[in-house]
């Protein structure tokens, strides 16, 4: 992991590395787990994230920069983010967990990944979290790599009560394949209109690609 | 409210404290309501508070710290905060909100508090911020503010279970009074011991009063 960031503090970047489990193991070595640095980084991940999006979406409204948010801080995220950065090579697990495959589970790498961040700004400051997070984070929002994660629902029920009751359905229009590998096709309607078609594996996948079309068209 | 900030950009301080309502009564003005404000005002708090927890306790372990937290950033908790610091005299409120009494609502004040965080952020910066709530805020973790909202039930079972396995039960010991007003007494025991009892105006509020007579005893 290559990103010219050298710690003042090492320490500080083994304890954010280093697993309950491992500590465990070695009674002797007076190490520290991650779960305290990984508090801090938590905080900060939330913050620089909003600050991020309230300055790049100046006219966005409140409800939408908070599922914008909750798509990029989210264990599914940030674990992407920890494998993209190789963290998972770094982490320090006791042998039960290493057998269990622990070195793989989405909830420890986000763990890591919140420690990482909490460490650097421990060391480093805010600015150099925001500069490290320029290059992994926020290049993927223009990827697309949160769009699966936004509740297009909830936003174009939002959008379409703005101007008065409406009553939204969603819709089966047909079921294709097997069982165990079935696509299914919904449309969302507003009053009786036909807004938006999508396909996904599950009728709620589907229902949710069928909102974010009728949201495109919408807009 | 004097505390000798000076806003740079009066109309973000204004924005802080501006309702949707009052917005959609006053068309022609094109003012702006506090939601995107508090947004970010709601991450800021968070990183300021879990900065000074992580620390002021640097042995605490990650679950007290965030319950302490949980604590302290929460409706309860701001709403107070804003109410200490005549917040609700300011707000701008349409009419309707006015007459449903939403100026004194919790809910609201928590979000004018974090409205005013948030465009204090924006004005002045994190430094700012942290030297208001180390007047506002810290000042009441020593005052025991917080001690109502801290769940000591799941303190003490932590506490218990770090030793092995423990039973840990809790008993009604009495009731006195008339139903709109009655008092419990509850006791908790670890393995059949008793270890602490408690009173409260529900089973719930006596079992935490028991628990936290209990922690006290084992410390």
């Amino acid at each position: 992991m290559d990103f010219g960031i050298d710690f003042k503090d090492a320490e500080l970047l083994d304890e954010a590395f280093t697993h309950a489990s491992y500590v465990n193991e070695h009674p002797r070595e007076h190490l520290k787990y991650y779960e305290r640095i990984e508090f801090l980084g938590d905080a900060v991940m939330q913050l620089c994230v909003s600050e991020y999006l309230y300055r790049r979406y100046p006219g966005m409204p409140e409800g939408k920069l908070s599922r914008l948010r909750a798509a990029m801080v989210c264990e599914d995220s940030f674990s992407k983010f920890a494998k993209e950065c190789n963290f998972d090579e770094y982490i320090r697990l006791g042998k039960g967990e290493e057998k269990a495959n622990a070195r793989q589970r989405p909830a420890l790498l986000c763990d890591i990944f919140e420690a990482f961040i909490g460490a650097l700004y421990q060391d480093q400051g805010k600015k150099i979290v925001e500069s490290f997070i320029a290059k992994v984070v926020f290049p993927k929002l223009d990827l697309g790599w949160f769009d699966h994660l936004l509740d297009h629902k909830t936003e174009l029920q939002e959008l379409l009560q703005e101007k008065g009751e409406v009553t939204i359905t969603y819709d089966e229009v047909k079921n294709l394949g097997p069982e165990h590998n079935r696509m299914y096709t919904m449309t969302v309607s507003a009053d009786g209109k036909v807004l938006g078609k999508g396909n996904g594996h599950s009728k709620k996948e589907a229902e949710q690609a069928a909102a974010n079309v009728a949201l495109k068209t919408l807009k």
